[in-house]
């Protein structure tokens, strides 16, 4: 990946460090991967960052002593094989007290982790998801990524579609957008691809299998990329050969659903309105029951992450903030439907990253 | 995935209910994936069985309603949107006591999940790892599937050697392999590969970059494949070209320690056993500080599982149980050797996975 440069990493450890400060806590440990990459640059599966004051330590594994000092800049690097837990708590212990606490991920860590670390540190405690709320809003770093990242799926999505003819499989068609997002720049699939043909599309999280695409069957292909740890996130639903009447009907029912919740965006809108507006419409349509995930999700280092895009979510959402809108109809039996498109909130609208028609294809 | 057998899997759940009731539990909560998955055949990414007296009922969300249905036979399906724990504290809190108490997987679930489920039920204990000791020797049909993976493996490696020519780049190999591991009948891969070419190989979990190769390189694969959940794992070291007195003076001390680890294989042989043969090798080589990492791990549906074959390990481990056996030696500047197989233990010595040659290899 291109390496973050070490003054964003350093505002982003400081940011943190005045968050921790406002809840009272008098030292962090981190250990989450994704927010160990956020504040830190390193990518290797085994650490934790120490916050102290004045100090940041990186500990990790020999494996990665090498990479986390060229990853890592401007941060101490602290080797300590296989007991992270335990390294973490000899700097943090003579550190913390009952009223300045340290304060640990709990979910970030495993509980025989936060067992051992509760063991061995006096005074530590479950911490607000302080990293997770920094990281919602991007920079334009990390925008670019995600939008290198959304191309590199729609281009795959183009490279794809000619290959939907009777008889190939699902498990041939996820392949061959894997292949097809790293031929177009990614570094990998953002997660497991999902590839539903016909009645499978009625599962709304179906793995693909070794069914055959037959001509009238619907096609629901949920899929994304990842650029620099950044991930990309879409859904298409097409048709092989002419739509019946009720594929149509039900596939404008959460087109028009889809288009209602990008409508709702803009800097301060929340999870609870975005999702009401595409439920409405699926409500109306007499098809509510059949809408049975949340709308959407953020987007980042992680497929799935902060602000919440569901029922009654409250927190307002600013702008620089990517997220998915998705409403989906499952019916079995009949297949399903679902549209999805990752897009930035902008100060008065969104900003669209996966611009594929959304007209119903033919194929 | 082929479907294992419902008798198999019932089994399976017979056993582990027969050491938890030893263990004087009450009843089981098993939230790590690879334990659902050898279980129950589930594979979803949200689950978790709940063994009571008389029934094992898997939790999922929505998602996996119908998946679960045909994966799992023989266990109650219970759908539960975004909160396993609080399906199974309700399952469990009627059944358990204080003297025969709910057991969890303290490695298998967050802090966060097992601070809510001792809330939520007064007698929840932290159980030892029931399932993982059970998961160490495969049965038949597990081994047919992880030799299926080794053979996937090193045909992806015959497949590569021939585009080791300088120029090319350690993620091109990194993707040649993955891709030859595919077309050689791979689900996917077991890990994100280890490419390192030249002076990168003294790391001994490098990740590829765009370094290109150049003569005189010594050039360390680390890789291994998935076939039906299992993997396999297994590391070559060549040279590009003709190897340097020094590249070969350590390859021959790294090949004889692996060697000398293989010979320690028998039903009934340590952890301690087989590390303490290479590390004492390498030691007398004068090399003993370059030889930073254990010296191998157990493979099943997790590419490192139990056993631990490191120093000191002391349980005994019994025929068919799949491990590597991967001593190496890293000289920052000069590179590292890595020789890694994956064999599986039998009663009188050990059946060979990956018997691609040692012979070091001058491309």
């Amino acid at each position: 990946m291109a390496a973050p440069d070490a003054a964003r990493l350093r505002s982003r450890r400081t940011r943190l460090r005045a968050l921790a400060d406002g809840e009272g806590l008098g030292a962090m440990l981190i250990t989450a991967p994704a927010n160990i990459r956020w504040l830190t640059g390193f990518t290797g599966s085994y650490g934790a960052l120490v916050q102290l004051p004045g100090r940041d330590v990186l500990i990790t594994d020999g494996r990665y002593r090498d990479q986390a000092g060229w990853q890592a800049p401007g941060v101490e690097v602290e080797v300590a094989p296989a007991d992270r837990i335990g390294a973490a708590a000899a700097l943090l212990e003579p550190e913390v007290t009952e009223t300045r606490p340290a304060g640990f991920e709990p979910s970030g860590l495993l509980w025989s982790e936060g067992d051992r670390l509760r063991e061995l540190v006096g005074a530590a405690t479950p911490a607000p998801a302080l990293v997770e709320e920094l990281r919602e809003v991007k920079d334009d770093t990390e925008l670019a990524s995600i939008r290198a990242a959304a191309r590199a799926g729609m281009d795959a999505l183009d490279a794809v579609l000619p290959a939907l003819a009777p008889g190939v499989t699902e498990l041939e068609v996820a392949r061959r957008l894997e292949l097809a997002m790293r031929d177009a720049g990614a570094e990998g699939v953002a997660f497991d691809s999902i590839v539903a043909f016909g009645p499978n599309a009625a599962e709304p999280h179906h793995l693909p299998t070794s069914r055959a695409l037959a001509r009238g069957d619907l096609v629901k292909l949920d899929f994304g990329a990842a650029v620099d740890g950044y991930r990309s996130d879409m859904t298409r639903t097409v048709v092989l050969g002419p739509a019946s009447a009720r594929q149509r009907e039900v596939y404008e029912v959460v087109r028009a659903a889809q288009a209602a919740g990008l409508a709702t965006l803009r800097d301060g809108v929340t999870g609870g309105e975005i999702d009401a507006a595409c439920r409405d419409l699926i409500t109306a349509a007499g098809l509510g029951e059949a809408f049975s995930h949340p709308t959407g999700h953020g987007v980042g280092l992680e497929i799935h992450e902060a602000p919440r895009v569901r029922a009654r979510a409250g927190g307002s959402i600013a702008a620089g903030t990517p997220l998915t809108v998705e409403p989906g109809v499952y019916i079995p039996g009949f297949g399903g439907v679902r549209i999805e498109d990752l897009a930035v909130v902008a100060p008065d609208g969104h900003e669209l990253l996966t611009t594929t028609t959304k007209d119903l294809l033919e194929l």
